[in-house]
C-alpha cells in the first residue's frame, strides 16, 4: 500500500507534515510518499525517515487561492496535482492533504474524474455528536442540488460509515426543518421518497437535536445547508467555550474551580477536536482523497493517514463504486 | 396601552402565565388582558391582581396540533384566536403567546393579514452571540423563498433591531456558505444585489463565525436554512453543556472544581438563556404578535410582555409598515 501526503497543505506546512511522515514511516515502513518542495523536505528530514519517498512538486496551491484562478487544473504542478496524479496513475492508493478544500476537490475532480454514474461528488465532515460521530454530506461542494444527488450522497455516506468507520447498518437521516414526512423545502420533500425506497436504513427527516443527539450515523443535505450548519455549529461551540473561559477567569474562586475541573475541560476539548478523526473523504471520485483541517498538527495528520490506510484496506473505493454503479447497494454490502 | 397574554400557551400553562400576569398588573396597573379558561383563571388568581382583565376562550390550540387541522382558523375560539381578535378589533395593542409557533403564525396571519405590500411574514429569533444578540429571520415560516422576500426580511429585521432593540444603524448580513460576493446558492446570489441596493447597512454574505462572533445585528435567510441553523445551534449548545456536565461529574476533583466554578456556569447559562429576551416577533403582520418559548416560565413571560410593551411604545408597527409600504426606509427611519 502507498499513501500520498501533501507536504504543503496545512497552515503550518511543511513542519506538521514532516513530523507526521517521520512517525508514519517508522510505524509502517516505506509506505508513505511525501509530495512537495523535495530539496527542502529532504534537507529537513535528513535520515530520520529511511524508506520515505519524497516526490517533487514545484508549486503550491495556496490556502486563499480559488480553483478558478487555476485554469490549468489538469496540468498545474502543485503538490496537490502531483500527488493526485500518483493515485490516478496507480502509483498510490490514496491522497491526503490539509490544504484548501475547494482546491483539493477541484484538482481531484479534474484529474481523477467521477465514479461512473455519479451525479456530483460530495464533501463530507464528521460531526462530534452525543456518543460518537455523524457523517454529514454534502457540506460545501454543491450549493445547488437535485434529489438524485442527495440520494447518492446517502448511499456514499452510508457505505463510508459502514466500511471505513465500522458502523453497523448506519442510520441515515435527511436534514430538514421538521421531523414529519412532508416537512422541508422542495428538495427535501422530493428526496424523501428516494431515500425511503433506497434500501438504506433511512430514519426520515432529522433536525439538529437528532444529529447532535447521536440519533443518526449519516446526515444528508445539500452543500449550502450543510455548509451553513457546519460553520454555524463550529461558531456556536467557539462562542460557548470562549464565553466560559472569560467567565472562569472572572474571579479567584472560578479560576481555582477551572484549575480543578481541568480534566473535564480536556475531555470536552478532545470530544470536539476534529484532530481526533483527522480527515474527511471527498466522496464520489475515481480515487480515495482525504482532506484534513488546515490547522492540523502532526498528530491530526497521522490520524488522517491512518484513516486513509484503513479505507484502502477495507476496499472502500470498490464499495462506493458498486453502490453508485450497480445501485444494488444492499445486496452488494451484504455479500 | 393594552397587551394580551395567551394564558394557555406555555408547556406549563396556565401557571407561568398567571404568575406573570399578577406581577405585570402590579407593576403597570390594569394594562394586561389574560385570555383563556376564564372561570379557572379567575379562581386561581382570586384578588391577587386587581384590574387584570380576563377574557374567556373556550378552546386551546395544542402544542402538537397543526394549523392544517384548524381549518376554521378565522373562527376558532381558542385562546390564540380570541386574543388576536382583540388586537384586530383595536381593543389591544399587541399579543403575546408561548404557544405553538406555527399555530400563532397561522391564526395571526388569517385574522390580522399582512402589511400592505408584504410578500411573506417571517418568524424571527434572537441568537445569543459574542457581545450581545443577533436578530435572525426567517427561521421557519417560509421553507421556500424568493429574493424579494429576503429583501423584506432584511428591512423588517433592521427596523426591529433599531426600534425595538435599540441598535444604532444595524449591520445586516446575508447567510451564505462563504463570505465573498458570488458565493451562495441561487437564492443568495440573487438576493445579494437587492440588499446591497436597499440602503440598509448591508455588510454582505456572512457565515456562522460572523453571526455568532457578533459581527452583524441582523442575519437574513430563508426559513428552511434559518430553521436548520437555529435548531442546529441549540443542539450543539446542549451537546456541549451536557458533555461538560458529564465530565465534571466524573471525579471528586472535577466535582469540586465545578462547585467553585458555579458562578461562571451560571453566567454562561444566562448568556444562552432565551428567557432573558423573552420572545421574538412575527414580522409582517397587521398587528404586533410575539411568540415566547414553550418552556417559558413566569420570568420569561414578564420579559416577553415588556418587549411587547416597548415595541408598542416606540411605534414599531408604524415603522415596519412604512418600511414595507413606502420602501423609503432610510428617509423614514431618519425623520
Amino acid at each position: 500500500m502507498r499513501i500520498v501526503l501533501d507536504a504543503m497543505g496545512s497552515d503550518q506546512h511543511p513542519q506538521p507534515e514532516i513530523e507526521a511522515a517521520i512517525e508514519l514511516t517508522r510505524e509502517f515502513g516505506p509506505e508513505l510518499i511525501l509530495v512537495g518542495d523535495q530539496p527542502r523536505l529532504q534537507e529537513v528530514i535528513g535520515n530520520r525517515a529511511p524508506g520515505l519517498e519524497i516526490v517533487h512538486a514545484p508549486e503550491i496551491f495556496g490556502m486563499e487561492e480559488h480553483i478558478s484562478t487555476h485554469g490549468a487544473l489538469r496540468r498545474a504542478q502543485n503538490s496537490m496535482g502531483v500527488g493526485i496524479d500518483l493515485v490516478k496513475d496507480g502509483k498510490a492508493d490514496a491522497f491526503v492533504s490539509a490544504g484548501n478544500t475547494g482546491g483539493v476537490m477541484g484538482v481531484a475532480l479534474a484529474r481523477l474524474g467521477r465514479l461512473s454514474g455519479l451525479k456530483r461528488p460530495a464533501l463530507s465532515v464528521l460531526f462530534p455528536v452525543q456518543g460518537g460521530r455523524c457523517v454529514a454530506l454534502d457540506i460545501g461542494a454543491n450549493a445547488e442540488c437535485k434529489p438524485e444527488y442527495l440520494l447518492q450522497f446517502g448511499l456514499m455516506g452510508s457505505v463510508y460509515a459502514e466500511k471505513a468507520l465500522g458502523v453497523q447498518n448506519p442510520r441515515v437521516g435527511l436534514l430538514s426543518n421538521g421531523e414529519e414526512e412532508g416537512k422541508g423545502n422542495e428538495l427535501v420533500r422530493n428526496t424523501f421518497p428516494l431515500l425511503a425506497a433506497s434500501g438504506l436504513n433511512f430514519v426520515g427527516n432529522v433536525e439538529g437535536k437528532e444529529v447532535f443527539g447521536g440519533k443518526v450515523d449519516v446526515v444528508v443535505t445539500d452543500g449550502f445547508t450543510g455548509n451553513v450548519l457546519m460553520k454555524g455549529s463550529e461558531a456556536v461551540a467557539k462562542l460557548i467555550t470562549d464565553r466560559l473561559r472569560e467567565e472562569l477567569m472572572a474571579s479567584w474562586r472560578t479560576k481555582l474551580g477551572a484549575l480543578l475541573a481541568r480534566p473535564a475541560f480536556a475531555e470536552l476539548r478532545k470530544d470536539l477536536d476534529p484532530r481526533e478523526v483527522g480527515a474527511a473523504p471527498l466522496l464520489g471520485l475515481n480515487g480515495l482523497v482525504f482532506v484534513a483541517h488546515g490547522r492540523s498538527d502532526a498528530r491530526a495528520l497521522v490520524s488522517a493517514v491512518k484513516l486513509a490506510r484503513h479505507s484502502v484496506e477495507v476496499g472502500l473505493l470498490d464499495y462506493l463504486r458498486a453502490a453508485i454503479e450497480k445501485k444494488g447497494l444492499l445486496s452488494f454490502l451484504r455479500r
